[in-house]
């Protein structure tokens, strides 16, 4: 290159914000998603099932948050491996449009056990934790021309190639499957079926009249014994032969897989970290959505599956 | 170009976040800033006032929000026909590294004349548009190398060349000066000044009694006589021969010319547009901040002036 030659401009961009549609014919209408999946643990399957995703990949981009430390240095590696093998020039068809991967300036604030996770007490901290990574995740990789943003956790690791054309066909706002378990099933002495996320449901007058009396910094949270909500839990509505395309109202959501569409994001809803509504991470999530004007939607009968340590 | 030529792969991009620093040496340290205007009608002096920033252009990026319709048009030649001036290949020491316009989907409110847009009864509507319109910007914009945010408003046509490096100096996560308005004062039969932006203040009792009484969809709001809140308005702070650096504690803040650290926008600090302890907008920004960790401070004798109608 020629030392002499002037440069071109900075490139000056111009978006109209009605030209990007979210719509129930998402490929068809040619709309961006932006997968964001923050990551402490790299599980293959994860990937593989990134890769067998029949939306196209021109259209597909990717984000990635991961912790400091060596956990996080370990699946950083683990995924640049995978990202090497897609992105690679040969690999033209199947590779995705962008890849951001965001490092953390901190660690994880408690161990990652499952059982050790989902402690009561270690709650409040964690999904505070988890949300302030999310946010960032997502305030630095959403652009203008983003439809869909589809939030993937990396351990959920059983989900069908059309996961984003089946869940945007609903044409909802946010809308979140019902996220399962496999395990081994003693009393059976089989292979069974758990639910996993309890963080999607409607809520109750019980719930509303706990959060009541609570102080501004309390939280409610979902599936511990010690605090009875009787909300009504997507994880508990699932039946056996139930059509795929049954839809409900949720109040809140998981995150384990949740599709959002990205004018929800850009109007200000993100993860709260503190108590709103005496709620936080994902469910605060819904609640600040629904003060926006956003309603929220589950699938009861449309399963992703969570790994099971 | 040949055609069978196999492009380069598709961008896979790894950002440390604890290289992106925020320090009051700004300069020195190389921190990117981008500068975000919500703009409805176009000022040439507020351009004149950009370029003339002796913040290195090359690491200042521009992003600009502009409503639909006649008005917004009109606004969006005038930035235009400026931009291709300074952005210019032979402009290669003053242009911008990077300036993104969004469109919106929709038009503003109500009028924008300065007494109708200050009414009381139109100002939760429009501030409520306000914040959906800055909260699009800033989840569009900001990057993962974004050390500081700059707000500034289309109509803030007087700045300091060194406004950047000298609210930066203070390391604050959030700071703002004072904003004022020179008119005609009838009386003295002279030029004056008076006080414009009354959103930056300190709390006080009757204010949080007031919002304590309040019903949850009830807002708060400076500088009207119907709703005395007693609150310590740095608009009166200003001393006539004060310190420049004098800085003060602040619970709201006006956003006419605003500096934080992208951080705290990054942890999901943004402008709630529904009420949050009854404060929308960039007073519910300092709030959600606050609620975030981050403190809110003001230059009282420091001025940044807004356009007179
Ligand atoms: N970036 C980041 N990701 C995390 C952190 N902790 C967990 N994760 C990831 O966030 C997602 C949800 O966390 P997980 O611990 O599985 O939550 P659970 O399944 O609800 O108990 C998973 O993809 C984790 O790999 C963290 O501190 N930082
Ligand atoms: N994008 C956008 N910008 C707006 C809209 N209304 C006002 N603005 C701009 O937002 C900033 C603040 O609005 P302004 O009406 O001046 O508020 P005030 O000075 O507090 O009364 C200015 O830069 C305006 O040009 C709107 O509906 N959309
Ligand atoms: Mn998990
Ligand atoms: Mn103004």
């Amino acid at each position: 290159q020629d030392p002499n030659e002037v440069p071109p401009p900075p490139p000056v961009v111009h978006y109209r914000m009605n030209n990007v549609t979210t719509s129930s014919q998402p490929i068809e209408n040619r709309e961006s998603v932006l997968i964001l999946t923050p990551l402490a643990k790299f599980y293959s399957q994860y990937w593989d099932n990134l890769l067998a995703l029949s939306y196209p990949h021109d259209l597909i981009s990717l984000g990635f948050i991961i912790p400091k430390g060596r956990e996080g240095n370990e699946a950083t590696r683990q995924l640049q491996d995978r990202i090497t093998k897609t992105q690679a020039p040969s690999n033209k068809k199947h590779r995705f449009a962008s890849i951001t991967i965001l490092r953390q300036d901190d660690e994880p604030p408690t161990a990652q056990s499952e059982s050790e996770r989902h402690a009561l007490s270690h709650q409040k901290v964690r999904r505070a934790a988890m949300s302030r990574a999310r946010n960032s995740l997502l305030f630095t990789t959403l652009g203008p021309t983003t439809s869909w943003v589809l939030w993937l956790d990396a351990d959920v690791i059983e989900t069908p190639p059309s996961l984003i054309q089946d869940l945007a066909s609903h044409d909802k706002p946010i809308i979140v499957p019902n996220c399962m378990q496999r395990y081994w099933n003693k009393d059976k002495g089989a292979e069974d079926v758990r639910p996993y996320d309890f963080n999607s449901w409607q809520d109750s007058p019980t719930a509303l009249g706990l959060a009541e009396k609570m102080g501004p910094d309390e939280i409610l949270l979902e599936g511990y014994a010690e605090m009875a909500t009787y909300r009504s839990l997507m994880a508990y509505m699932g039946e056996p032969t139930g059509d795929a395309k049954k839809i409900v109202d949720l109040d809140g959501v998981g995150g384990t897989a949740l599709l959002v569409k990205a004018e929800v994001h850009r109007d200000g809803a993100m993860f709260p970290p503190f108590p709103f509504y005496h709620l936080i991470e994902t469910e605060g999530f819904a609640k600040m959505a629904r003060r926006l004007g956003w309603k929220s939607f589950g699938l009861p009968n449309f399963y992703v599956y969570h790994y099971n340590e």
